[in-house]
């Protein structure tokens, strides 16, 4: 491609682009299209592959002589605990296998803080005249609905591709005791596709808080969710914080919803055992256990950590080529033009798209009217403020590939005549 | 049996009584014992009952269409919530089928009204002054711990045979706003067996509050578990508080733990459409669905309401020879004797035991040292405070049938050597 930038483009050459991109957007809009990159979840075909466990499990005890149809066991089922502590690189004893969900856990963990508060809380934080976050954007929207809910305040600072601005952070949280927490996706972050680098962990692990109760809530969502065979290694923040004699800073949580069923899996928690005993201290007051079954259906099905990570590679087989495909639709369209820039991420679910800034907006309207359902802009930002309306996050994984194609032709298209509507204005 | 009340017996008489007691109560010991009473589990005779499951279900969409694999679906899978509907005598739009535990609904409920308030709230309860709860008494520990783990006061009522103390809760609920709630098990409670009648259940919808968000947890546990075919039909506490103007008073929820699987089933919630709408938006802050596969899964299972009723009678059929082996025992050995009372309950999963008021502990402590675990007495009363020192909690499904019977053997013999103590003393 040798696209020029709309920046150098003459008046005239501007608004030949401008009417060639309305003339393709109106032909876009005859088609009836009828398609959805909202939301990061598993196709069909992904799915598919966990259809074993509909068959499971083929005996009702675990091999420590469990009956998993019980009550019982709140701490999950061994074995699954031994299984994900091998994934986790923590010990058995630091991990919980709860319900299907991770935001729920991640929910409660934040529930007990405002209730109850934490280990080395002074007082419930829900008894703080203020609490606030830090959260690195753009960032995952669940995040900020469940902090704004709680009424907890969010300040930001920039996700880079090492992770969040370390800096920035360090500076916020040293001298001010109501910045309680940050909440961080470490691995293949949604949206950026940012890894967090060990010595970013390292420096959140042992940087200096005003707040003795200082968590990070470390959402390792997609720590085996490669893209490429160059998979990353997620920064072990447990040791990390352990090490910096800040032990009960950080709670991970993972989960099976993109390695299993999205809506059937099981959910983790890992901490220090301090932060463990913490958790199920209260777990304990409104529940009498997990499903163990889902947990033994779960180790019957993969077998070992190894086949865990086998199982993701046929995931990754699945869609490798989606997000391929949505960087050539955008190179092959976009490059050169000067009008957005996106990222090729390495793992997770998402492409993070930032458009001409002032434009995020209208490019969802554009696409929404000529049946392209995109997540609304400023979604993966705190209140919904994308403060200079340039973000916007596609999830590429749920629709088939040629849909994939489809839509991303229509976005492009939508970019370009938003970015066209702008520059002539 | 024509025994002897103690009280009618002789200085030298009861003097022999105590030895003998004691002589048996030694004799115990020697046999090693080690037998369980203490918790309402189902034995693993009942789960095997559900093992079907196992290999459920044979489809991934259910009658509408929707992939059960995937997230979404927050209220539950529509062909469930109408199956449990006709159980619960609801209409489908006013429940909600969630993950596996009811206890954790409930208790999620409660944090909803401690951080933000009910629909009917002034504000959210956690910044009241002072929370309570009317508490009938005996009743289930669980609730209990709950209110106590969140700095709800508990203020008690007697719980009869037809409910609580209608009398006593309406005065107390009149004139003070700081009572906020009431929690009931309403059919064959834990542990009394009491059956809420209708009439009982009309006052409690229908009785003036002094707060304004008043709410009734119907924790309706046993709906569906009689052990006799005099099944009693819960009150429908829903129509009943509509009726009285106070739709968004009551929340009833009941589960699948003791009819499929007790660790693996499903839970619902039943309330005003009102409620449902408060209950999901709180929870969609901090769920994208619940685990749909399972709900699907005891959809084919069950195949239909009748479905339902069906597999309850096979539960009947094991567990209420162990209920009469505990009344056969306990009266051969006790009756006539005045040293204990208990109710023959007609559903449930208890066996309501009150012994000679001061000796309940001492029964306890005695059963422990001859290898037989019972609840600790207290466990039937908030903060664990039995005020006479009466109550046993005696749960009789999980052991065998031969298990139940030297277990009752053991504990008349405790019963009688603490009677004897007391009345030698």
């Amino acid at each position: 491609m040798n696209a020029t930038a709309l920046a150098d483009l003459s008046a005239d050459d501007l608004a030949t682009l401008l009417e060639e991109q309305r003339a393709a957007y109106e032909e876009l809009k005859t088609r009836g299209l009828k398609l959805d990159l909202t939301r990061g979840k598993p196709s069909a075909q992904q799915l598919d592959l966990a259809d074993d466990l509909l068959r499971l499990p083929t005996t009702t005890k675990d091999a420590y002589g469990v009956d998993v149809r019980n009550y019982g066991g709140l701490e999950g089922l061994r074995e699954l605990r031994e299984m994900f502590a091998d994934l986790l690189w923590v010990e058995p004893d630091q991990v919980v296998a709860g319900g299907s969900s991770s935001l729920t856990i991640m929910r409660d963990c934040l529930f007990y803080l405002m209730l109850f508060g934490g280990v080395d809380s002074e007082r419930p934080w829900g008894k703080e005249e203020k609490v606030r976050f830090v959260c690195p954007v753009p960032g995952y929207d669940r995040h900020f609905t469940l902090l704004e809910s709680l009424g907890i305040e969010m300040v930001t600072v920039p996700m880079h591709d090492d992770g969040p601005d370390v800096d920035a952070v360090a500076a916020l949280v040293a001298d001010d005791p109501t910045i309680k927490g940050i909440w961080i996706v470490p691995t293949y972050a949604n949206p950026s596709g940012s890894i967090v680098s060990q010595d970013v962990a390292a420096r959140l692990a042992a940087m200096p808080t005003a707040a003795p109760d200082f968590k990070i809530f470390w959402d390792n969502a997609y720590a085996l969710h490669h893209l490429t065979e160059d998979e990353a290694k997620s920064a072990d923040i447990l040791t990390l914080a352990s090490a910096a004699d800040h032990p009960h800073r950080p709670i991970m949580f993972a989960s099976t919803s993109k390695i299993t069923y999205a809506g059937a899996g099981v959910a983790f928690l890992a901490a220090s055992t301090a932060n463990i005993a913490w958790y199920l201290g209260h777990l304990g007051n409104g529940s009498i256990g997990p499903d163990k079954v889902n947990h033994l259906r779960h180790v019957e099905f993969f077998g070992s950590p190894q086949g865990v990570r086998d199982h993701m590679a046929k995931h990754r087989e699945i869609i490798a080529p989606k997000f391929a495909e949505v960087d050539r639709v955008l190179t092959e369209r976009l490059d050169g033009r000067g009008v957005a820039t996106w990222n090729t991420p390495s793992g997770g679910y998402f492409v993070n798209l930032d458009v001409v800034p002032g434009t995020a907006s209208r490019v969802v309207a554009l696409a929404k009217e000529a049946g392209i359902a995109l997540t609304p802009a400023g979604s993966s930002y705190p209140y919904k403020q994308d403060p200079d309306d340039t973000n916007i996050r596609l999830a590429p994984t749920m629709p088939p590939l040629a849909e994939v194609t489809a839509a991303m032709e229509a976005v492009a298209t939508c970019v370009l005549l938003a970015a066209a509507e702008q520059a002539s204005a």
